[in-house]
C-alpha cells in the first residue's frame, strides 16, 4: 500500500488552493519587541511584526522574563510530571490562586494551553452533568468546537451572537433539561465582542450554565485586565471563564476559573488534565508575574487602546479597507486566497513588515484578510511606516479599497 | 437547575471510592533532585522523590537549564503567536531538525506536549488515509485512545502484546484495507516493552502503516536515547515516532517524527497544531540541548539503569512484592485503593519519601501500585533509605509480600 500518496495528496491540494502555509522563521529579541529577526536563505535580517498575539509585548517585560529566568535557575526545566505524579509544583498551585482571584472564582485550574482547556474542559465540565445539551456560538474557536464534539453530548449551534436565535434554542430545549452555553468574549479574526450580560440574562431566565472564552481579552479589558465580563460588570454571573497564558500575558498555558465544586470535579475527571505533563515551574511563575503586573497595571491597557484606534484611523486615513471593530484588533480585508499571500509577501519583502495572511479556513473564503494587532510599542512611526507600506502594496495589486463586515468561520 | 449537584456528586463519588486525589505542593530544587521541598500546612520541609519522570535529572542539567534562562534573556518568554502567526521561531525549527535527525527521519512536529501529539497526531494520520482502520494495542495511553476516538474511524483494539491476535485482526481487514497500527514501546505503569521487530514483520507482511509512542524510552534507550527503536535497530521501520520531552528530556513538549510527507500533512491538517500557540523559544531551547547532550552521552543512560537495576534488587533482597520489568520503571504491588494511599501518605510523612499512589483508572482495580522511578542521581544511599522505609511501611501495615504480574489499563 502506497501511504505516502495519501499525505502527499492532502499537502498538493492545499497547494492547487493558495492553501499551503510556509511559516516565517523568526527569532525574537527581547527589548527590541516588535522587531524581531526574520531567517530567510540570504541571511538573517531585521523586520517589523504587526501579526502577533503577545498583545501587550508582556513577553518581553522584565518582571516576566525575571520570573522565567529566576524560576528556571532556581528549580530547573521541567515539572517531571502530572499534576498527580511529582509534577504539581508550587509556581502552578500559585499561579492557580492568583487566577481565581483574578476573575472572582473560588478556584482556577491550569492546564498546558488554552486549546487543551477548552478541549477537555468543555468536554469534561458537559459530560458530568446528565443529559447535558450544548449551546454553542456559530463563530466559536476550533479548541471550544473540539471540546463539545468531545462531550459527545447534543450541541445546537446559534448564529453568532443572535440572542433572539439562542433565547428560540433555549425555550426548545425546555426548562428541565440541563443546558451549557458557550461562547467568546472577544472573537479574534473579526474583533467583534458577545453581548454578554444579554447572554447572562437568558442563562438566567432559562436555567443555563454559561462558559465564556476570555483568550483574546484576558489582560486587555477590565480594571485589573480579566476580561470584558469584568469590563462589562457581568464576571459574577458567569459559570466558568477560560483564559489563555499565552497571548496578553506572554507565556504559555491555559485556564478555567469558577465555583471551587466545578473546578474540582474536571481536576479530578478531565483526561487533558490528568495524562499530561505540567508547565514548567519557570512559566508558571512567568506567567503568574505577568498577571500579577496586569491586575496592578492598566498603563498598558490604555496605550493598548491607544495605538489601536490610531492605526485604524490611520490606515482609514489612507483609504484603506479596514474592519470598523470595537477591540484592539484591526482586519484590513483583501477577499481573495492569493492577493493576501502576494500583499503579505510583498509586505515583508519590500518593506520589512510581517503580517501573516489569513486565509480559509481559519476565515471563509472570500474573507481573506490581513490581521493586524497593534500593541503599546507599536508607536506612532511605526504605524506612518505600516501605513506607507500598505498602500505601495494595495496600488502595487490593485487591492480593493472598500470596507465590509465579512464573518469569520475559525479563528486560530 | 443545580449545576453544582452534579459536580459535588461527582467528587463525592470519587472519595467514597478512595480515589479522589490530593497534589503534593511540591517545590523542585535545581541541583538537589531528587530532593525537593514539599510544602505542607506545618511548614516545608525537604522529601526525596522517588516517582519522577525526569527520568535522568536532566531538567536541572546546567546545559538545559542554561539554555533556558539563556534563551529567555535573549528572547522572552512567550511565542506570541500560534505556528502559522508569528509563533514560529528559530529554536523550535532547529529543536524539530534535531529530532528529525535523532530519529534518522526526513522531519519532525513539535507540539505543546506529547498527549497534544497523540491526540492531534494519531487523529489527523488516520483522517487523511482513507477507510483506515487503526489496530491500537489494548494498553495504550489515554492520549493515543483520545488520538484514535479523534480520528472518527473503525478502530479494533489487539491485546496487549499479542502478536498472534493483532495477526488476525490484520488478517481480516484484508489487504486492500489501509491500516495503521498503534503502539508504545514501553508501557509506563507495568513497565514492559512491546516487540517492535515483530509488529514490523506484521505491518510489512499486511501493508500496514506503523505508529510508536516512545515518551517513557526517548532519551533513556539506544546508542543516542533515540529510544526502543534504535536500541532494537528498528526505527527505520517504522513510519511514525512519537516522543516527549516532558520526562528523560527534562522540559515539555511533545513531537512526531516520519517521512516528510507526513509530517508536512499532519502540520498542514492536524486542529492541535494549527490553533494554538508554539512552546516558548526558551522551552524549545532547552529541550534542544538535552536532545543534544543525550545524543552524545551515554553516562546517564548507563546510570539510570544501574542505579534502577540495584532499586530492584535491593526491594527484592527485603521480600518487597516489586514486578520485574525488563526497564526502569519498578512497580511495587499494594492491590489495595485504600492501602496504597496510607503507604505512600506514611512513606511521605514518617519517611520524607514522595512516591504518589497509583489506583484506579490509571491502573485496573485490584492492580493498585506505588511506581517507583529511580534516575541516576538516586545514589546507592538512598535506595538503602527507601528500603529501610518500605519495609518499616510494609510491616505497619501488614502489606502482601509476594508479587505478581497485574495488567495496567491506563497510564498516566
Ligand atoms: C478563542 C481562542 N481560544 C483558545 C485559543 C487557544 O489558546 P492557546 O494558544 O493558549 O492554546 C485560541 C488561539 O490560540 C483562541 O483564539
Ligand atoms: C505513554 C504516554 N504517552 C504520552 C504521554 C503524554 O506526554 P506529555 O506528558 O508530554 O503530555 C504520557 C504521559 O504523560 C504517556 O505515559
Amino acid at each position: 500500500m502506497n501511504y505516502e500518496a495519501f499525505f502527499e495528496q492532502a499537502v498538493s491540494a492545499l497547494k492547487s488552493e493558495n492553501r499551503y502555509r510556509v511559516f516565517a522563521d523568526l527569532e525574537r529579541v527581547a527589548g527590541e519587541f516588535p522587531r524581531a529577526i526574520h531567517h530567510t536563505p540570504e541571511g538573517p535580517r531585521f523586520i517589523v511584526v504587526w501579526c502577533s498575539n503577545d498583545y501587550l509585548g508582556m513577553g518581553q517585560h522584565p518582571a516576566v522574563v525575571g520570573a522565567m529566568t529566576e524560576t528556571a535557575q532556581r528549580m530547573g526545566a521541567g515539572a517531571g510530571g502530572t499534576r498527580n505524579i511529582s509534577g504539581n509544583h508550587h509556581p502552578v498551585v500559585q499561579l492557580e490562586a492568583e487566577l481565581a482571584d483574578l476573575h472572582g472564582k473560588e478556584a482556577a485550574l491550569v492546564f498546558t494551553s488554552g486549546y487543551v482547556s477548552n478541549l477537555t474542559g468543555i468536554a469534561t465540565i458537559a459530560k458530568l452533568i446528565p443529559n447535558c445539551l450544548i449551546l454553542s456560538d456559530a463563530l466559536n474557536h476550533n479548541s471550544m468546537i473540539e471540546g463539545v464534539r468531545n462531550a459527545g453530548c447534543e450541541k445546537v449551534i446559534f448564529r453568532h451572537n443572535d440572542m433572539a436565535h439562542l433565547e428560540e434554542l433555549l425555550q426548545a430545549a425546555g426548562p428541565e433539561r440541563p443546558k451549557l452555553i458557550v461562547f467568546e468574549s472577544v472573537y479574534s479574526m473579526d474583533g467583534d465582542i458577545a453581548p454578554i450580560s444579554a447572554i447572562c440574562d437568558l442563562a438566567e431566565r432559562y436555567g443555563a450554565m454559561t462558559y465564556i472564552d476570555e483568550v483574546h481579552a484576558v489582560g486587555l479589558y477590565g480594571p485589573r485586565g480579566a476580561g470584558v465580563a469584568e469590563r462589562d460588570g457581568q464576571m459574577a454571573r458567569i459559570d466558568v471563564i477560560e483564559g489563555t497564558l499565552a497571548k496578553a500575558y506572554g507565556c504559555l498555558g491555559g485556564y478555567i476559573a469558577g465555583k471551587a465544586s466545578v473546578i474540582d470535579a474536571v481536576r479530578s475527571h478531565a483526561p487533558g488534565f490528568i495524562f499530561t505533563t505540567t508547565l514548567p515551574p519557570a512559566v508558571a511563575a512567568a506567567a503568574c508575574a505577568s498577571v500579577r503586573h496586569l491586575k496592578a497595571s492598566s498603563a498598558e491597557r490604555a496605550t493598548h487602546q491607544q495605538q489601536a484606534a490610531r492605526t485604524k484611523a490611520a490606515l482609514l486615513a489612507a483609504g484603506l479597507p479596514v474592519m470598523d471593530t470595537p477591540t484592539h484588533i484591526v482586519p484590513l480585508m483583501v477577499r481573495d486566497a492569493e492577493l493576501c499571500k502576494a500583499a503579505s509577501d510583498r509586505l515583508l519583502d519590500k518593506h520589512g513588515i510581517y503580517i501573516q495572511p489569513i486565509n480559509y479556513p481559519t476565515v471563509p473564503r472570500g474573507a481573506e484578510r490581513l490581521r493586524i494587532t497593534p500593541t503599546p510599542v507599536h508607536d506612532d512611526a511605526l504605524i506612518a511606516a505600516l501605513t506607507a507600506a500598505l498602500v505601495e502594496v494595495w496600488d502595487h495589486f490593485g487591492l480593493p479599497r472598500a470596507g465590509a463586515e465579512p464573518l469569520a468561520v475559525a479563528a486560530e
